[in-house]
């Protein structure tokens, strides 16, 4: 059962349900003709079914492997990058000065996404590389722009972040890696960072590490931190990778999944970096480059959720088990089995829907430099992070209950999209942290991004859904009464619940659109609103009931 | 952070929440002194703590393999069945004639806990030899028995359950192995078997192996099916392991998890059988054997459960990140953290208060014969099975969760235990097929087994409780009514539901016992009635809905 890249229906959702040619409307992304959207997803989609698709395996059984200090990567995966290289898809989003297409960041999702179902281990690449272009368009110097972006955009030179110490892995602030000015306008990075994506590979000149650190005049916490560009190799006078530069990769952790993505230690001891922005200001550049890499994580759920779907749906289509309803039936015409399918297909489509219409703000909010498309797009992301990335994670598993004893055994398939996902709810910020943004500072407007919001979504005409809109409007302004303490008891809940009201009415809306999607939007329906009516309950427990249970019971 | 058994967890649950004073008072088990409950609990849960629990990451790490048709086990596992079996734990409810101790099942499940805690892919071989010994002591013949059983209790022989052929999963009624006559009181089995859980290992003499096939005259479907006794070896004129049967090993498959328990794929090449019980009443045999099974699979998903969250426990009480509001505060003063932990807690007691109260109502209705005990845990086990396994894999899932990007590192081990668990929903019966069980043959009686269950948690003196026990009597009434299809449809949510409104009885129950639990029973009854609510909103959508999505739009 190969993966089909689902363009059309993509194509469906940027069109019927998330508004898309808005986007199209603006100056800034007049380019993006309905005649170019199709010709990209098109052109990706064929990539992603015929190129990448048949990597995905051999990525799982080979995985990335360090040998003398360097670090192999899976078979077929240079071809692989260089495939996505080629095709243009780095750069799509990337400043047409610098060699990028200047397309919305919306179209990027979109491709990424079908690369993602392909090959996720590969895709976290190309994603990482994405977010470097973003944090040096937005932050870095004329000079460094025009040194790295085109190399970055061509795929010569590949793009890490590294944040993550030890001792400092939710908490940024606790990092300790030090910047010592060397007196000739660079700094000397010591240091080791971990859980370093494509910290290596042996397909790419250079591997240009953006790395958080601290300079010796540093406050502590993240107000501290400085933002520096370390590459592997030093750019020689030509702007070419030259000697080697003072860091290496110390080991490759062996994890559940990703096997064909390379997860490094890094040892920084001495190398030299340039600051990129200000000084101490780090952890804003920092915030740039992860926004859009958060809602990249959320695609990369929804990857998943696709793939394993198609997966399931091709194994429940020609496995014959028991009497069926109607003559020749398979497995799909048993009652429960359809219900997990439809679960699978409510959704992924609710997951699809809500990240492009993410895009969609981001997008407009940089067309149009609108505070309210602002606003709404940094409220949308962490919802479209967490819950693309918990329904990866619950699809790839309903896919596994869904092919029974096959799903426990590793040839099947389904059983490496659960182990790839996982980590889409832990990496780029764990889906709780996402949560505790969402109730912290994206209600630090009052809850204006939230009412704005709610409002587009309390005129579908539909009694069910205009109840469970209502109730989340009340919950809303009940959180924003709350302690902190309160809110962050009940931020998982209410991002759940938030996720699948959105859910609910992308399904409505798309309904609207197409009579032939309205059987499925009432399956969808009967499904997500009852999920967000127990989250909306759960989330009004606040933290007092939490820490009435002592720490004794807890441990007991 | 190695695995405590919870020794006076589960004394509490048998005590104060399940009632099982009530079995030790049977005639039939009365050396279920609470003396003898305590030292048994307390030996099993050394075993598993000192013995059992070191083994777990080498069955991981180096899987049982196939070499030259004979299965290795991994490292240490043989010593790890040896001190299984020499504990007397194989036998716990054997009867004592043939060696066992004649103890109740609800003991063997606390035990079978603590083990599989310990080391899940060794414990299934034992779980697979008590099936075996219940299935020979109510179908065998009496030298069967004598000749069998024993060798079983002292695990000198092994047992092992072949249903599966590639075209009959969860339909059995479409297997083909065959069965001829062989003129001698024997039989010919001849066919393929998939999935067969410890097929072979190299720690004991004999492996039996009970195999569902068809004679010549067989009608089709499960009605055609008869049980036989198929040893490795031929038992000699002294009962020992003799001469070599036809029958091998073909290959073990590579699976997500349980790598430490072989699953064989049998070749049975005319290799001689012995016929158990009544020719063609081989199901009815079967479910004997796997009605234990299915409660013990549950206690499977219990034990993860458990080892997972002290696992997660243990690492959020070290863990630091980021301020908390007390002085040195880690990570499970975090809300969001603790929030996690504490539902992994509500969960893990109710799935163990539930297999618990399931095993007392079968131990009960065995000293009685009532039929009231049998309806009751004839109801209560397909519930405890899918809601104990699906909580070990979200509990699993959310330990993951609780240590970030280590969870995602598989030295930590985390993973491990997600990997392993993933399998229970699927094997002796999906979950689907337990909640079409508990929706069809267990409510043939009219729901009398539901209702008689609903009226015991009629009166909490809680009032949200007594909502939630009204509106899963409504439903049981509704779906009474409907046809089987709309009942099956709804199967799953409705099995879902009413484990969580049992699994917030217990929790009532236990905070009524002892005031220390109260917070914790608080926080539970929050988490579970909203989630048992919304699964009561999705069992009442019937079927129509799934079936007017057209398999065209299902596959698009």
């Amino acid at each position: 059962m190969p993966y089909r890249a689902p363009v059309s229906e993509i194509r469906f959702v940027l069109d019927k349900v998330v508004g898309f040619e808005r986007v199209a409307a603006t100056e800034t992304f007049a380019e993006a003709t309905p005649e170019t959207v199709e010709a990209i997803l098109t052109e990706a989609g064929k990539l992603s079914e015929e190129v990448l698709a048949p990597l995905n395996r051999q990525g799982d059984l080979h995985p990335a492997r360090l040998e003398n200090g360097i670090v192999r990567t899976s078979p077929g995966f240079a071809d692989g990058f260089r495939a996505i290289a080629e095709g243009g898809w780095l750069g799509m989003s990337a400043d047409p000065e610098h060699g990028g297409m200047g397309l919305p960041i919306t179209l990027t999702m979109a491709v990424n996404e079908m690369i993602g179902s392909a090959c996720l281990a590969l895709q976290l690449n190309p994603l990482m590389t994405q977010g470097q272009i973003e944090a040096l368009e937005a932050h870095a110097s004329d000079e460094i722009k025009a040194l790295y972006i085109p190399k970055l955009v061509s795929g010569e030179w590949c793009g890490t972040m590294n944040l993550t110490e030890p001792q400092a892995g939710s908490d940024v602030g606790a990092l300790r890696t030090k910047a010592e000015p060397k007196g000739d306008g660079t700094y000397a990075i010591t240091g080791q960072k971990i859980y370093i994506s494509w910290g290596d590979n042996d397909f790419s000149e250079n591997i240009c590490h953006l790395v958080l650190a601290r300079l010796p005049d540093a406050a502590p916490g993240t107000k501290g931190i400085s933002l520096f560009m370390v590459p592997k190799k030093l750019p020689d006078e030509n702007g070419n990778a030259g000697v080697a530069n003072s860091l290496k990769v110390v080991s490759l952790e062996h994890k559940l999944g990703l096997h064909g993505s390379p997860t490094a230690v890094m040892q920084y001891d001495g190398a030299t970096g340039w600051l990129i922005g200000e000084p101490h200001k780090g952890m804003a550049a920092m915030f740039t480059m992860m926004n859009n890499a958060r809602l990249g994580v959320g695609v990369q759920g929804l990857s998943i959720a696709e793939a394993a779907m198609q997966h399931a749906i091709g194994y429940a289509l020609e496995r014959k088990q028991g009497r069926t309803a109607q003559e020749g039936g398979t497995i799909l015409h048993h009652a429960d089995v359809r219900r997990m399918v439809l679960s699978m297909k409510a959704h992924t489509f609710a997951a699809r829907a809500l990240a492009m219409d993410t895009a969609v703000s981001l997008d407009m909010a940089r067309a149009t430099g609108d505070a309210g498309w602002r606003a709404r797009g940094a409220f949308l992301t962490p919802i479209a992070k967490a819950y693309g990335t918990d329904t990866g994670i619950e699809i790839a598993s309903q896919g596994i209950q869904v092919h029974g004893g096959m799903g426990f055994v590793e040839e099947t398939g389904a059983a490496q999209y659960a182990r790839d996902v996982r980590v889409t709810a832990i990496y780029e910020g764990t889906n709780g942290i996402q949560a505790m943004d969402l109730v912290g500072r994206k209600m630090m407007d009052g809850g204006a991004a939230a009412y704005a919001l709610l409002d587009e979504l309390a005129v579908s005409g539909h009694s069910r859904m205009e109840d469970a809109v209502a109730e989340l409007r009340a919950l809303t302004a009940w959180l924003l009464e709350q302690e902190m303490q309160d809110r962050f008891a009940g931020a998982v809940p209410y991002l759940a619940a938030f996720a699948r009201v959105l859910g609910a009415s992308y399904h409505l809306r798309a309904a609207a659109a197409d009579p032939a999607r309205k059987p499925l939007a009432e399956v969808a329906v009967s499904m997500l609103l009852p999920e967000a009516l127990a989250e909306m309950a759960k989330a009004r427990s606040g933290a007092e009931v939490l820490y009435a249970v002592s720490d004794e019971v807890v441990a007991a």
